[in-house]
């Protein structure tokens, strides 16, 4: 049966990559792209330079075109949002996976982990359950942006026999959530971070890259150093990918 | 000055190693080994493979004796019970600090991602708080035991923009965390799951290792299978490393 494989390349540095990784990726027939344009280059190069000091045998590049994401206010509609985008993917997926043939191995090349705030395995799984194209999924686990953020802080995600909540700047804007005392923000496109008090923080954009930049401190002292260096960062690249911790006593 | 590294060698596969931690090794002058006893040999042989197959140059190794770690009932005694075996681990982690030299490099090799339910980094800062010893610290991120878990079962570990909350047995045994509806647990020496109802589970054992076993279903139905690996797992090993994902409706 034709293979899929989703591969996580790490989240940034291309030293990221595993050893497993690689030996998959040696495996492979077809490199399934779906082009996000301009503004995601830096992913775009990040395949490449892996592909370019890992891959050494042959490979055909399947390219497909990623639908635009309407970019939607907030609340309710966010899920739906994301679910139509998704459902338009899955229809490009289906047609990029046609031409893997049934014997063959195609590869998605994922940024940070495939498990963590990425789409594609959601993806596949539209794709399978219309039934249409027979596939086997293997995921390759990757370095996730939450584990090179903490990496470069040299901090422990979380404390002893305590919760940490993965969450998003959408939903700390509504408050800290109940229960924990240790936060990972993700996707915070409006600086949630500005109505946090009285915690520490961990920031980093473009983590494990010659972009990087970490900011860490007290919230909300250095709300105003993050906002500043998130705002310098998206204006001179195009796009900003940032997280952080929040840490609250 | 002294250089510490903090090494993710991933979650039980060999080939986890990332390229990052392969070239980190390469610089080392020591190894640093707190020897946890028989049962955790399977660590100790993860250690051992990763070095033959990664490490050419020669290095010394340290080893340090891990202090026993009292077994406590649960509730509040647990953060103190960690707090105390910590400091004393904290003695042993600096008298082997002490034997690498002011211009070497040593490192600690950890289990899956050193910020993850890893203690390494913790009591480096209890020993740097001493200020008996200066040294500096660097982290290489490794696949955590969570990627590799969701990875094996090919799910994501979030949903669409949603929250997921990682806690331990303990907690969970509690009750269900308020605002959540996925949780991944670690730490579950009680099988917290069997007071679950109604979600969906996906568990694993030595994932990414030959012992490798995983359920996935609903519970409460597939606790007894759940039960029944665990138990099967730890009577032959002597020891079990489990961890599962938990989604709500």
């Amino acid at each position: 049966m034709r293979q899929v494989l989703v591969i996580g390349i790490g989240a940034g540095d291309p030293d990221h990559v595993t050893v497993q990784a690689v030996k998959a990726m040696a495996t492979v027939d077809a490199f399934l792209v779906l082009d996000k344009g301009e503004e995601k280059s830096d992913l775009t190069d990040l395949r490449a330079e892996v592909l370019r000091r890992h891959v050494s045998h042959p490979y055909r590049v399947i390219r497909g075109r990623d639908p635009e994401r309407a970019r939607v206010g907030g609340g309710d509609a966010y899920p739906d949002a994301v679910q139509d985008w998704r459902s338009r993917r899955a229809d490009e997926t289906a047609r990029m996976l046609g031409e893997v043939g049934e014997t063959e191995v195609g590869a998605f090349l994922v940024w940070g982990d495939p498990s963590l705030f990425d789409s594609t395995l959601a993806i596949l799984t539209e794709v399978a359950e219309r039934g249409e194209l027979a596939f086997e999924v293997t995921v390759v686990a990757g370095i996730s942006s939450v584990s090179a953020l903490c990496a470069q802080h040299r901090i422990p995600l979380n404390r002893v026999g305590r919760p940490v909540q993965i969450t998003t700047g959408r939903r700390l804007a509504e408050g800290w959530p109940e229960g924990v005392d240790d936060l990972v923000v993700m996707l915070d496109a409006h600086g949630a971070y500005a109505g946090v008090q009285d915690a520490e923080v961990h920031w980093g954009a473009y983590v494990g890259t010659a972009d990087e930049v970490l900011v860490s401190g007290r919230l909300p002292a250095v709300a105003d150093e993050i906002r500043a260096a998130h705002e310098a960062g998206r204006a001179r690249k195009g796009w900003i990918m940032d997280t952080y911790v929040l840490r609250r006593r």
